[in-house]
């Protein structure tokens, strides 16, 4: 008996899991439903906390030339802007040509950086409901430098400690296998317009064990988060593109289109594109000029690249200078919605960026920076921009202003949007390069990288944290 | 009440559809259990009819000189070998720097060819059984020149008719929109080895209205063309690639790890290497030689770059000359299977090749051209290698050789394999780099592009076609 025993165990191997765990969309709805305490604080204390935090550090950002830069210079022969380490991230040239819009072929300074950082955010249950470790962050692009962060937010150079700072905090949570639970695993994209081929690491883990909590750091319920997003340049922007991976369930099943369809729209969209793309020196990228301060465009649109310098008490390292890019205008970007059949649908955009990977992913109704567009007129008028700009307050489902990543960028700030519209400003049959999803197909696609861009990631964050109900 | 109907309908709008199709699977299963024969042709009368196919038209393929190529030439300075359309392809140079392996800093000739083609199957129900309309086509590279491919196989030269030839068959059932039922549609990668960044459309479309039967075509049901994969070198690779997306249903529902658990490690493979490719000239690729009718590497390895003149007479043009691609030796390509719980799963490797999109993508356990790996011994000999090339027939559940794609590579076959493997050869917790999968897993992530490669695909095709059962 003994022998049968042991075959048994011998062919029975491991254990089998379920392909899904059908548990964990219940328990997040839970987490989101829990909007004004949770196990760390209540939200009306948040903001005093935040402040309490600044206070305990000394924060100074200032611009300098690039002539001041401390380790950062630009290339002989190429003029790329880089560390003399060689990681971080390099300001290169890119030359775009695209095949519609009213700009089709441009030169311009892009962010370089391949490696893949990581954006962690962990998760642990206070008396059975999910909580989320966030940080208080400062980050020099910032508009109040000081925000609310995923728990990890670390570049390669950060976390294999190139640099030579301190360990980052929590990190091993995220790079050390098997230690905790998954929820969201996922290489997303970033500002297609501004990094080029750029993808981070999003990752939601779930811990059983004690952590213990450093005092930048505080647990949050999903919809203590929501409630956060609601304020203007509040929750950072890597800490709402992690939430918008939360494998959520939304209302409601049918949606206007298969998933089979929809995924065959976007593959035509992507295949129907030619977008080429090419590195050029950022010394001889055409209609830009670098002066002692700054890279600015010969219009004065678009971007400068500018330096700055910091110094700070809680990052790893204690100060640093290094460049940023700082976008001329503020960025409006929006969902319009509708309901069919009373499921609530967003109008998706099938958006080429020159930096995306591959050609084409799925951006909001509206993300332009109107100050870009001004004068343009007719078909060259951006879509949908208007109708958003112009938008009364009653139609206005959601509306906070955003920075991106205070890491790169300075100043960086979009009016994010949800607005409701009708058949007759977006009809159920839009115009090419625009499709109607439900915030379900799209929980489902951000699963799996170069699908959702990071703007319209930041909206989902608002849908997963259940702040906006469609 | 007129009013309250009017406004009911505005409400209601367009009708809503289920997001996934319940009875596809189930249709699928249907058609691959039909083997023996279909309302085209009994699967036996298949040999007599491609070889009457191959009667009716006059093929020849011979190699050439590269000054006899027409049309094509070595670019003055690079080097690059290119059609004066600037369309088709181009050779160009690669350098590839990866970070494990044998093989670490190398250069090559590739492929380059940034436009997406179409491979679409064309399927339709007779009877009550999905049929798939596929064709007997002439392709230079292929072992026996005629072997059964998709119902389209077009480069986007082809279908916009850059060669001026006769217009591309059936191909507006796969490039209007709204002409017919899609089941399957994804921007899959080829060869990462030959190809830079190269991806087609596979497609999968259902249509319900009479298609005219060209002689060159046939309906054959899903088991009827799984039954032709049994046969050396008769299913195409296009074919194969496109079978492997059918959302078909595979037996067990459990897994060795959850399809989020999976996506993770996907995720941490992705993420880990550090992949650097440059495009170089062709003219400056180091360790390769250019002759009169051939590139070839130094040691004669790997493969050669050579020309042909090609004479047929059911190709949409009537006779051209072309480089192809020629492997110096034939690979093995084999996916390990062990049964966990009952439930079969493969070996998945996370392969890094020079051109692929992005890194890494999920390989057979095995895939090799073993003249390559001649004398590497201990670490550096591949994993699981001599396990297939030695695996005893009782352990072999297919085998099968296979050309990979006709119209760029020359005799460019692989030995296919499924082997059965055991604890002590294949453990349930493999090296890093491996990781177990069950075939609905690979089904799941072959919907979206760039997770499954080009011959774990063909493997997943005599799944998908109920083949093999494991």
């Amino acid at each position: 008996m003994t022998i049968g025993i042991a075959e048994n165990t011998a062919v029975a191997g491991p254990a089998l899991r379920p392909r899904r765990d059908d548990r964990l969309a219940a328990r997040l709805a839970r987490s989101a439903a829990e909007r004004a305490e949770g196990a760390g604080m209540r939200t009306e204390d948040f903001a005093a906390w935040l402040e309490e935090r600044g206070r305990s550090h000394r924060f100074a950002v200032g611009r300098i030339p690039f002539a001041e830069l401390d380790g950062w210079s630009f290339a002989p022969g190429t003029g790329d802007l880089a560390h003399r380490s060689g990681r971080f991230f390099r300001v290169e040239g890119m030359r775009a040509q695209v095949d519609e819009g009213p700009f089709r072929r441009w030169e311009q300074p892009v962010i370089r950086q391949p490696e893949v950082g990581i954006l962690g955010i962990l998760a642990k249950e206070f008396d059975g409901v999910l909580h989320f470790l966030m940080q208080a962050k400062m980050e020099p692009g910032n508009r109040n430098l000081l925000q609310l962060s995923p728990t990890v937010q670390a570049t390669r150079s950060n976390y294999t400690r190139v640099h030579r700072g301190s360990k980052v905090k929590y990190v091993e949570h995220f790079t050390r296998p098997g230690g905790g639970r998954v929820l969201a695993d996922v290489l997303q994209s970033e500002h297609g317009s501004w990094f080029l081929r750029k993808s981070n690491r999003n990752m939601l883990v779930e811990t059983a064990g004690d952590v213990p909590r450093d005092p930048d750091f505080c647990w949050l319920t999903l919809g203590q988060i929501g409630e956060l997003l609601r304020r203007d340049n509040v929750v950072n922007m890597d800490a709402r593109t992690v939430l918008a991976c939360a494998p959520v369930a939304h209302p409601g099943s049918g949606a206007l289109h298969s998933d089979t369809e929809l995924l065959s729209w976007f593959t035509g969209e992507r295949s129907r594109h030619e977008v080429r793309v090419e590195r050029v020196p950022l010394g001889r990228v055409e209609g830009w000029w670098r002066g002692e301060s700054s890279i600015e465009h010969v219009d004065g649109r678009y971007f400068k690249v500018v330096a700055v310098s910091v110094e700070a008490g809680n990052r790893e390292v204690r100060g640093w200078t290094q460049p940023l890019f700082e976008p001329v205008g503020r960025g409006v970007t929006a969902f319009l919605t509708r309901r069919f059949g009373g499921v609530p649908h967003l109008l998706a955009h099938a958006r080429v960026e020159g930096g995306f990977l591959d050609t084409v992913e799925l951006g909001p109704t509206v993300q332009y920076t109107p100050a870009n567009y001004a004068g343009l007129r007719g078909a060259y008028r951006p879509p949908f921009l208007d109708l958003v700009l112009d938008a009364p307050p009653e139609r206005v489902r959601y509306e906070a202003v955003h920075s991106e990543e205070g890491g790169r960028f300075l100043n960086a700030e979009s009016r994010y949007l949800f607005v409701e519209a009708d058949e007759s400003q977006a009809p159920a049959d839009p115009p090419p390069g625009y499709r109607w999803v439900t915030p379900g197909q799209l929980t489902s696609l951000v699963r799996h990288g170069h699908y959702v861009n990071v703007q319209a990631r930041t909206l989902l964050a608002c849908l997963t944290t259940g702040t906006v109900e469609l």
